[in-house]
């Protein structure tokens, strides 16, 4: 035992290193913070912060809090969208889909009431999901008294709740909410909108695009929530995107199934898909540009371009936003016998908990990324398959490459976003599909919490 | 700062008060241990360690240490089989599988050499996997001077490798061990052989049956190795399954494959797939008892039970040491249209990671239960399905069950096996899967440490 001062400042000394290796190993153990509450913004969010958006004509906004679940915060969000505006959209495949799911698909295939205008009313706290019969009338109340406040048929006002599920949505809250919602109803609201809709999202997500139609500009602007695919008590991916095109319901429900796969269904946090995501996208034709009737035209094809460009921004912040990530990272799948194929080989690599923690561990470990095709069941030839990390090929011809740099890799796998490139040898096809690594954080933001 | 002995005293006592809550944190963040080098027994290890296995007349072991990869470390695995034994397997349908399995796949088929016994020679440390034309020649240079050495035609030689993937083989070193190993060939060294195969594994799995055969007992006695599906550098899981029953090869292979998908493909770490994952069964023959010819006979199936209870075992241990894992849990599905949406639907809530961590923190979200049946593409209701968490009915009808109890389902929780039940309300089919949980531990060893 120590006696004089010396020997108490040696051993405090001593204890004063292990205090600090201690605190970093917990650091690192924990990804930096501890528990949830810190819910520090994703270090892969953009550095910009949240983006201009263009005002789109025939679009405003408002937000609230209605106290769905907790008081004082903002999580309600009213989109009212001018008559004769076009609705397209697409849905989770889920066969556990929640009620407002249901109802916005029914509602989408009746085109009756456009001449009258559409509404869009989405709630956070409470994801009114697994709640029996209760839930289609809390979607009925909601859309029904929104429908009413704006002289609206119900068909045209579309719901998505997101947030704790099992639970009764206090609907009646919402619903008492609705006249101070309309009165505030703003072209200029959207970013109070994006940030209505989050629930464990650390930033706000927008995004927009602009091309020249004939006769004047017509613009897109988005917005997204959504932590992944997955959050505590299955949060959800909802997307809503505005457009001033003048263009057919049918036409728009064509372009936005046919860039769906390439955009949102081809992002993956960790595999588990919600009861409620919901994509949304309204055409108010109130841009000066002829409409857009010809898919294959000039303007039809910039048109979905930068209807593309926008799905495919916010689909990536979203991964941006993944629970716990440090990477983002891009699997590039090329030589493939057909796009299915491309696309289930990378999502295999990009949802392999063994690729997904070695990428955490900045760890090139690229026979983790053959097993993946391996377990895949798309087509794959062993002996065919090279492999990149970045510009670096790493692996070909069924072996490591004969000029593998190990230090080289190492350094490339320090960055924050990577791509992965896999080229099967086999045939033209090719998908890109965007993940991110899978990190103590996500443990703690899941497992150690009680959402 | 402190200027004397008593001052400094306190800064002491204060610092070795934060050290031992520095590492009370760290301990849980990562699971009790900090890092790989403890590498502790999981504690869901059987309590009894190893079992006494019986002796399987025809079948010998020798275990020694070839430097594989390391030296003094045991390695190499032997099995001789008594002239006459029939083999029996099933391999992983990985595209990307390794030479070794390639080449068994192929000597099963070819069952002209019985007459003059086989072996099986395993060695861990290199899997011997993704290493282009230089991986079949180093499995013909293992089998090839086993069947020399041993006296067989290299047809009935068996090869397994497991360890790092994309190094070659220093197959030299195995074949420079096989005399000593012949040497000490011994029917009581199954235990040393269990130990031999083992890689991130931190206990020898082993597993018995006996029942009574026309004129005498059949016995039955298995080892396994694996830490789930999955381990770092693709370490894969090997079992061999040695019985003394006369029996031909082909309803050894029958029954082998008709038990398989309700024991090692009914279990899931974390539903990564090896490249070199090979179940093995040989029967000697040597039993007193009366040939096993007619499947469904008595013997028949009282034979294919006891085969599938030590399949099974040997499959729960696997998940028993998974890595990271804390709770060992069944998850039952039954009321399934066919039992393939059966296993579909298990699987979909084994793997999915918000399910896992949700156990993992002791949480009762049966939430997530209901997300994994939604995204599972198997056939479900969502109004039909009930949920339990042990007897605890937790919901039913589409909603939370009015009688449910949080208190009860909390304390439920924090045992370490737990059984998950999902009635699907829609046939008579029914199937059950194992896992484990998903932790801090699991980030621990597959992304912080590079293997």
């Amino acid at each position: 035992m120590p006696s004089d001062a010396k020997d108490w400042k040696a051993e405090a000394e001593r204890l004063a290193a292990q205090v600090s290796a201690l605190a970093a190993d917990l650091a690192a153990a924990t990804g930096g913070t501890k528990g949830k509450k810190a819910n520090p913004v994703s270090p892969l969010a953009p550095k910009e912060g949240f983006p201009a958006l263009p005002r789109i004509g025939g679009v405003s906004f408002a937000a609230g809090a209605a106290g769905v679940r907790y008081s004082g915060r903002t999580d309600v969000m009213l989109a009212r969208l001018a008559p004769g505006t076009a609705i397209a959209g697409a849905f989770t495949r889920s066969s556990t889909r929640a009620a407002c799911i249901l109802d916005c698909e029914t509602k989408l295939t009746d085109r009756s009431g456009r001449s009258s205008g559409a509404a869009i009313i989405v709630n956070s706290g409470n994801a009114n999901a697994f709640t029996g019969a209760a839930g289609q009338e809390a979607v009925d109340a909601v859309t029904g008294s929104a429908a009413a406040a704006l002289g609206l048929p119900v068909s045209r006002v579309f719901s998505s709740s997101t947030g704790v599920i099992g639970e009764p949505l206090r609907h009646e809250r919402i619903t008492a909410k609705l006249p101070e919602l309309i009165a505030a109803l703003d072209e200029g609201a959207i970013e109070a909108a994006a940030r209505a809709i989050m629930t464990t999202d650390t930033f706000p997500k927008g995004a927009s695009a602009e091309i020249a139609g004939e006769g004047g500009a017509i613009r897109i602007a988005g917005i997204a929530k959504g932590s992944g695919m997955i959050a505590p008590d299955m949060a959800t991916m909802l997307v809503y995107i505005f457009t001033d095109a003048a263009i057919s319901p049918e036409l728009l429900q064509t372009m936005v199934a046919r860039q769906v796969d390439a955009t949102f269904n081809a992002i993956t946090v960790d595999s588990d898909t919600s009861t409620s995501d919901a994509l949304v996208v309204a055409a108010t034709g109130a841009s000066a540009a002829a409409p857009v009737e010809d898919a294959q035209g000039q303007v039809g094809r910039a048109f979905e371009a930068a209807l593309h460009s926008v799905m495919l921004d916010l689909a990536q912040q979203v991964v941006r936003d993944g629970e716990g990530a440090t990477k983002f990272v891009e699997i590039r799948v090329t030589g493939a016998t057909d796009a299915a194929n491309a696309h289930r080989i990378a999502m295999a690599i990009a949802n392999s908990p063994l690729v997904k923690t070695a990428i955490a561990g900045e760890d090139a470990n690229w026979g983790r990324i053959v097993m993946a095709i391996g377990k895949s069941g798309g087509v794959a030839e062993r002996d065919r398959i090279s492999i990149r990390f970045g510009d670096i090929l790493v692996a070909e011809k069924g072996w490591r490459s004969p000029g593998y740099s190990e230090e080289e890799t190492a350094a490339y796998m320090k960055r924050d976003t990577l791509v992965i490139s896999v080229d099967l040898g086999l045939g033209e096809a090719a998908r890109s599909v965007w993940t991110c690594d899978l990190t103590h954080r996500y443990i703690d933001i899941n497992a150690d919490y009680r959402s």
